[in-house]
């Protein structure tokens, strides 16, 4: 079998790389969990009419899947299965069919891979890892859930900066019903439309949106001018309200969007000062979120996009007698993780777990290097065994490939437990396998952010 | 929407079975560890073609995966893409195409859902989660490994007995190369023949083992004889060489097997006593394995079939100049659980992992009871503020639906740091929130088991 070749738009670890992505799903699985959200994972598949819902654009990523024996029977059918392509289309299928035993509000996050079988470029894979969460409620949700959602994201995102040096994130969060309120108010009836343009604001610039506004949607100058002045305003405290209320638009709606903002923000600002801002040019997602809508940039690397969005659903799902409204944000984990490891970003201290390796100098002494070994793990130190019995040089250099620090020799020449080497300083020191500590952060691989600014 | 129904053969946990399920995982993943075992995931698919290396019955098996788009373009070819239907296949393709990466031996465990389109049926499902173990060297490995990977496997589901209370394991041991040395030394040339018949033991009985032998396979009574003498044999320690011994068959090979299978059952016996045995009547896997096979009934529960089953291989992998023999073994984590959890064999204390409950009696005080939960979470203490303004005897309901062991009421006639409230015994204490401890059992939900025999 010739050496087989990587698939595009299939990411996959070396073992190095992957402790840094464990190390990442455990943070944001413990701060999910400090928050009270329970895990749960939905199966691979849907039904393929299910996943149709989104619209033809969606249609073509979706992949289908089938019994290879099935094949036979032609093209996809509607009760053919497909591989979901997030994770909030299984959630609304796994909330209706399990509502009879779910509590609610349900505060649920989930860790899994999704598939879109789109054209691989940069940035865009074709499997990847999502970390999604959401609160739920039956009938109703309070909006204090809009604010409580982005400071979970925000508190998982601090502790990564905090502990690995990810680098600080700004989330940036404007309301549908401020902008829906907005140009209700300046009588503009195509609020999607308006949206579709003010979205391409931060590539083509206010005039060439206002052009559009006028030329494309019909709007008077007047109302254009308006609608980028919007669009221009951003603050990281509460101001932007202000600057809203100086254009002299008036609705209830319009009122209702501000204060939903406002709280939003006021919350994060004492929360984690510096990493939100409210953001009125922020119009994807507006479209089918029905309130808040978050997106979230790495500090430094624009070019991953937002590495986490979401927003506010009035009907996550309906069952046509109750709806189920959410809050909700994906963390894109590959999206994040991929690229940053390819450039040496981040890094693990070894690739193994192993914190001790167990010399064998002869396989007559495998039997009490295993003991050395069985004792030490009942304490918490992963530790193996050397494979061969062989010289100390070769099983130092053994060590060394896999960047374990610790090397325990226990040859009858070094005492009754042995001795155990640190590789790094050569300190070789007598010890008891059932009392040595290796250093506190020698005893699982360390992970380290290396950051310059981006492509540096 | 109308509800969902499940779809049959996709398991699927709500929030507490899925607790149960993390809590094994993650004692999976940590025994591995301490073994210096380093994770990997590989992705979802393979091409075809490879997955077609099993033969026909495998076929049957594939989901085939393709764009919707793809579709047109007719039948499945070699380069379509296939979900993978065990974790060995893509591990042997990830040690070849990253052979020039990794350190070997390589030891790696792999905790993935792998896909068949097998009809279900009890005990048989179409999406399932594996945690497999290998070691896999480059050229050459050595035998000891055979005996190292049963015992982290034993090392792991022993942990799961004495910290969950899953039933003991009994695993059996039986080698490929005792058995073809002995047929071999019984001058029998259709190894792979009577070990498919021998393979029938347990279900049809000596006799008509002995019948099929001679009558299917042309063997002399004498032949027959002796296969089932040794199918017979089984010992908890190496008395089992003796008892081959006396059957009087000589060959090269069935000393080889013998030594080797001694080996592992000496280590086992010491390391943890009891729960192995050699049973040389275990044939499934001795045709396409090469050295030991361990196969692994959880005690009391025949029925779920080997949880854990695997052996030795010569070549896991060739690129036509260099081989990588390996020895793996595969733990059935859905296998083992979604029975065991839909039987109520193991429940969780509670389906959040939420410790403590904030609550809040006006939504003037939702600041106030949101800085308590954040206070806490700082040291590590799960907990949720009170989606609803309530009164006290409703936010106690909220919480003991969910088992939420403490509420904490902060209201200003409790004094500075608010009371918390034991909701079991209804005990009510003054408490800080940047001092206040939970019991050691209540900080997280706890596993528990609770066995009879099966069926009861």
């Amino acid at each position: 079998m010739p050496r087989p070749k990587p698939l595009s738009g299939f990411p996959e670890f070396l073992p190095e790389a992957r402790i840094v992505e464990q190390h990442v799903l455990r943070q944001l699985q413990e701060t999910f969990e400090l928050h009270g959200f329970a895990s749960i994972e939905t199966r691979a598949v849907e039904p393929l009419d299910r996943l149709n819902k989104g619209g033809e654009e969606i249609d073509k990523e979706v992949y289908v899947v089938r019994r290879l024996h099935a094949e036979e029977d032609g093209r996809a059918k509607g009760d053919d299965l497909g591989l979901h392509f997030d994770l909030t289309v299984p959630f609304a299928r796994y909330v209706l069919e399990n509502a009879g035993h779910l509590q609610f509000p349900f505060r649920r996050y989930q860790i899994q891979k999704v598939w879109r079988g789109e054209r691989p470029q940069e940035g865009r894979y074709r499997e990847f890892t999502q970390a999604d969460i959401d609160i739920v409620g039956s009938g109703t949700l309070a909006d204090h859930h809009d604010v409580e959602l982005p400071l979970v994201a925000l508190d998982a995102l601090e502790r990564l900066h905090t502990d690995i040096g990810l680098p600080p994130v700004l989330m940036r969060v404007n309301n549908r019903r401020l902008a829906q309120g907005f140009y209700a108010g300046l009588e503009i009836e195509d609020v999607a439309g308006v949206l579709r343009i003010v979205d391409k604001y931060d590539k083509i610039g206010p005039d060439a949106v206002q052009d559009l506004l006028t030329d494309d949607l019909g709007l008077s100058a007047a109302q254009a001018a308006s609608c980028t002045a919007l669009a221009e305003i951003n603050s990281a405290d509460t101001s932007f309200v202000e600057r809203v209320r100086s254009l002299g638009v008036r609705s209830e709606l319009l009122d209702q969007g501000l204060d939903q903002l406002a709280a939003v923000v006021d919350a994060a600002a004492a929360a984690v000062p510096g990493r939100m801002i409210a953001d009125l040019k922020i119009a994807r997602g507006l479209d089918y979120y029905t309130g808040t809508v978050y997106e979230t940039e790495l500090v430094g690397f624009p070019s991953l996009g937002s590495i986490a969005s979401g927003g506010r659903y009035d009907a996550l799902a309906s069952d046509g007698k109750t709806s189920f409204p959410g809050v909700g944000l994906s963390f894109g984990v590959s999206r994040t993780l991929v690229p940053l490891l390819a450039k040496g970003h981040l890094t693990a201290s070894r690739p193994v777990p192993t914190c001790v390796l167990v010399a064998v100098d002869s396989e007559q002494s495998r039997d009490q290097a295993i003991a050395v070994a069985t004792s030490l793990r009942r304490r918490g130190i992963s530790a193996e065994v050397a494979p061969k019995a062989d010289k100390f040089g070769k099983q130092i250099r053994y060590a060394d490939r896999r960047s374990i620090p610790y090397v325990w020799f226990t040859s009858s020449d070094t005492g009754a437990g042995g001795e155990v080497k640190d590789i790094r300083t050569g300190e070789q020191l007598p010890a008891d396998p059932a009392r040595w500590e290796p250093d506190e952060a020698d005893l699982r691989p360390q992970i380290s952010g290396h950051w310059g600014t981006e492509g540096s």
